[in-house]
């Protein structure tokens, strides 16, 4: 109430009412070491509600979690350089486990989170050394249970019988406009009940032996997930109980000193902690986690000497580092006219990688077929319920979840990718987000990459997909141009720690490019790199193009070299890498002072304009695509190595 | 089969499957006159499952509905400039009511359908005079099943207790990766009772007595919506049936022969109508759907004659036309310092324009209050189960559910809006992108749009929002300045009738410019216009804006002005609007002589590199937001007055 106060913004109600969950939870239940909050096998808590940051970040305080949150940063709620951010931020202090906010995303990365467990278990237990089992817990409320990404990954936990995952829903009937009785009337435990879960409830929130009793249950439960409903009453003790008022602004002065002395606490005390609380924590939840903590790295001692190999690797999980010779069976491709979908060379680089790193994962939006995803390696396997090692996923026609899973898997450090159709990132876009502001290195492969993918049509065709990826701070695209740039591009991506990545990738053919007739893909390291022309002559118009479109330019090339035009080529798979070279490299590869430039690409034009300025030509889409075989379609919209020839001769004529 | 092979692509399993079930609902039960597509009472057909295209277009061919497909169209079934795309575009072809494909999409139109239908009833019915009352039928299957679109669909359809929609689950068992075993086990019969539905089940698709019984049940079912699960058999009667091979690729001439000898069909005949199957439907389907049709015209006419008043209102949304006087109301803002969010304002115009056209409904996805977009005027109402003729929607937290039901809202040309934080648009973007595509006059009102909302922090602080939705073709995207901008742009909107616009606003006030001062508002007309300087001098710099950025640009305008520097400032409410602006007054308004360009946008810059040019600069952000006061925020980014006249004099310099 406090905090809210002085900040005069913020969300008091939900964070009173539910403190005795959070205080029962964490007290009694939590398996968390304060004093070590990235031990592996802790318990994980999940704020799904993350406009009730102040619970967490109570907590998190209380309990004393190295590093987090102080009595300061509390005061300093929603103010710049605090630890205490509107919403919590997984990047900002330890203990915070994940970023929300946007409703129901908590909910589905704690999915994302028992999937790891369960694979870390399956993989890494052996005999006398359980390292991990550990349980997820993620509090949500009337808006993550309606918003559709939770009903993914709802169904999806219930299929896979995640019996390590255990959901509060905070049913106080009140939403922003009103009582949810306006718009909310179905049955929630039934409806999870039609997932697979066992549903529990707890008429009062302030009954702290229900809960007890419920998350006792939920331990005890096998073969499903848990769902814990708990009634509760926004604003508790205020006079603004049970009221939209209570959600999302301050109580103000009167009605906080009023809802103190209602507490029995003292009415004009401010950011009070009471002598013995801080203790309090310390000797319940510090003392049960430490205890845990070191009985665990004790076991973690022995597990070192008795299975080596495997603790290396737990080592590098935990570090989002590499395993030696992770690249050594990247194929090289040889030149080849005939045309191979760069979907289809992504999947073999795949395999190819994925074989040399145990902990790299990932399934497909009920497109692995089509998408190329799957790992067909010896032993790879299925995720599916009591075969928790398996490495291919499958997230179902449940894209949205899937990027929220994904994200929660990353977050417990198993590197994990999704696949579906590039259209369809429009329906996991939140996700591709969070997992940019989450700073974790989540893996969007994202195929069928323009309106190349033909006959399926406009429906299907992508057209301001990739400008909306590239304007997500943090996302590095990458569109490579050829099976050589993929294998880069994949290099890229396994190497980030930090940065999610979306590769786009085409259904149709396109030549393996020949390398020793244009520059090598190596350049693609960069971003961006000359590929056809002399790099040292500054040209007299430069052709841009990205994935399928730079064989198409390499047409409009060689067509243009015959005429004598001094011309460049330059192959960019991705604008973000490009961005982060230096200065001069930069202007090495688009030269300031060549203002005729033309990009090409199967897209929106949207963004070219940073690099071909007010005077360069772009060629590609302004409008949606159609319906037809891919050649008609490329015809139909000028992409062609004639149309391109032309506007570079217009363009320095 | 035949059109998918010559086509050499697309789906054949599921129209095989549905056949009877289409034929069976089309024949029995629809109330459709195929020689009146556009007939307002007549019930709608969605296929949500839009890649079983071929089951709709044999549907309509069948029919002979007037103006739509003909054989020579199937034929050319996935070709350019023919009337069969690979997925049903509504605007292609009449009796394609929804633009499907993108799974979830037709289910959540349905709804929009079926509130449609009970609003127009409710609002146009008359004792006597049964103008409305019809029934919306929609086909889905697993993928629909799976997307969170539908469940928020779903919920919300039985919270409205909507006994007018009909769902039917084609449940086939099969995926394109394989058996819905793999990822789908849920009970989708106890997850529809648990949102309110009935539920009903067919236990073979051939079963054409039990699809009657059913449908018939429906009918007589009151106070809730009616899910009617089928099992069918992908590719049935083919060697490919029950197999994922039978839902998206041809089935090879083999097989196609194999399967119609299987049928009793001969082998080698393709496209084949034999005869009297034409003359079949139009003696069931055309004459029941023609006599219902006349005698609706007879009402019809009486109506008018009883009622010209409504029956003038009607002939408006048959043809998305706006009533005489609709702006009659529409406030003019005094000048004021004082700050007012765009977001009020909008409300008070929105409410001002709502009141004299009584089909402009909406709603919000629980954010009303913020978002400011409440009808409050006597009679608005709100839309509730046995109170349809309220104009207030109660979205619940469902915002891609609230983008495709106003999607189907419009396409039944009832004219609905739906509000939500610019942040979410994220999570509505496929059917934001399907209105463009669509061609339909949907309206997305986006408030809270910068970084300037302060202290929720950058979980909701858009970035690269405006940036995507400029990138959809064919959305208008508004960013107005201030309240007189506000007036133009809903003006703007309001006379769209083929496009969606998405109207963003600012959470935080921003003065009402004083335009003695400055250049009349009425500008905005044009998408873009001089707002400061004299546009008949040439200027030495141009500073360019939108939203509540423009009244910074304007400090920055007089600070360079008063040092003597020739500065023009140009509003850009909507680019899309200026783009459409002869050649002439873009060049007035942004002369090409001149090179030293800003743009000032607290927003991500990608994109406006086309106005600003290689030489120019962009003043606004790269990375993601934080959370802190607004003040503090922009001090933080750089959006200063003080540093916009900063980058004009480096520039000029």
């Amino acid at each position: 109430m406090d905090a809210v106060q002085k900040a005069n913004s913020g969300h008091p109600g939900t964070p009173m009412a539910l403190a005795p969950l959070g205080y029962t939870l964490w007290q009694n239940f939590l398996n968390y070491d304060p004093q070590d909050p990235n031990w592996p096998n802790r318990d994980r808590f999940v704020l799904s509600v993350g406009h009730a940051s102040m619970l967490l970040y109570s907590l998190l305080f209380l309990s004393g979690v190295k590093g987090s949150i102080t009595l300061e940063d509390i005061r300093n709620f929603r103010q710049l350089k605090y630890k205490t951010p509107g919403h919590p931020e997984n990047h900002v202090a330890p203990g915070i486990e994940t970023t929300t906010g946007p409703l129901g995303q908590g909910f589905a990365n704690s999915v994302g989170m028992a999937i790891a467990e369960r694979y870390l278990e399956q993989k890494f237990n052996r005999p006398d050394f359980e390292l991990f089992r550990h349980n997820v817990y993620a509090i949500g409320g009337d808006g993550c249970m309606m918003e559709g990404v939770t009903s993914e990954a709802a169904s999806l936990a219930g299929h896979l019988k995640l019996s390590n995952l255990c959901w509060f829903y905070d049913n106080n009937q009140i939403t922003i406009d009103g009582n949810t009785k306006i718009t909310f009337t179905e049955d929630v435990a039934l409806r999870f009940k039609a997932y697979g879960w066992s549903v529990l409830h707890v008429d009062d929130a302030n009954d702290i032996n229900k809960i007890n009793r419920c998350i006792e249950t939920f331990q005890k439960t096998v073969g499903m997930p848990t769902l814990i409903i708990v009634d509760s009453h926004i604003g508790w003790g205020s006079s603004k109980q049970d009221k939209s008022a209570a959600h999302g602004e301050p109580l103000g002065e009167e009605v906080i000193k009023a809802t103190k002395k209602f507490y029995g606490w003292p009415e004009n005390e401010k950011f009070l902690v009471p002598n013995g609380v801080r203790e309090n924590f310390t000797e319940k939840l510090g003392s049960r986690g430490q205890k845990l903590n070191r009985a665990w790295k004790e076991l973690y001692s022995a597990y070192k000497e008795n299975h080596p190999g495997l603790t290396r690797e737990l080592e590098l999980i935990e570090k989002r580092e590499l395993p030696e010779g992770w690249d050594k069976d990247l194929p090289e491709f040889k030149a080849d006219p005939k045309a191979l979908p760069t979907r289809e060379s992504s999947g073999l680089v795949m395999n190819a990688i994925a074989e040399n790193i145990s902990w790299f994962i990932g399934g497909s939006a009920d497109l692995a077929v089509s998408a190329k995803t799957t790992l067909k390696f010896e032993g790879a396997g299925s995720f599916e319920p009591g075969q928790y090692d398996g490495r291919n996923l499958h997230f179902g026609i449940r894209e949205h979840a899937m990027g929220a899973v994904t994200n929660g898997i990353n977050l417990s450090k198993v590197r994990a990718y999704g696949s579906t159709f590039l259209i369809f990132s429009d329906y996991q876009k939140p996700a591709v987000r969070l997992a940019a502001l989450m700073e974790i290195p989540n893996i969007f492969i994202y195929t069928h990459d323009s309106i190349g993918l033909g006959e399926d049509g406009p429906t299907h065709q992508p057209i301001e997909q990739l400008a909306g990826l590239r304007a997500i701070p943090g996302l590095i695209v990458l569109r490579p141009a050829d099976a050589n740039e993929v294998v880069e591009s994949w290099k890229i991506i396994m190497r980030l720690q930090h940065q999610p990545a979306a590769l786009a990738l085409s259904r149709q053919g396109t030549p393996t490019l020949d390398r020793t007739k244009y520059h090598s893909a190596k350049g693609a390291a960069h971003g961006a790199y000359v590929i056809a022309g002399d790099p040292e002559i500054i040209p007299d118009v430069i052709l841009m193009a990205t994935g399928s479109e730079v064989a198409l330019t390499l047409e409009a090339y060689e067509i243009l070299k015959s005429e004598g035009i001094k011309v460049r080529v330059v192959s960019m798979p991705s604008l973000e890498i490009f961005e982060k070279q230096s200065q001069s490299y930069r202007d090495k590869v688009l030269p300031p002072g060549v203002l005729a430039r033309i990009s090409v690409e199967a897209s929106t034009t949207l963004g070219w304009q940073k690099y071909t300025g007010l005077k360069g030509r772009n060629i590609g889409l302004t409008t949606f695509g159609a319906s037809a075989p891919l050649k008609d379609l490329y015809e139909h919209f000028g992409l062609t190595p004639s149309k391109i020839a032309q506007a570079a001769r217009d363009l320095i004529k």
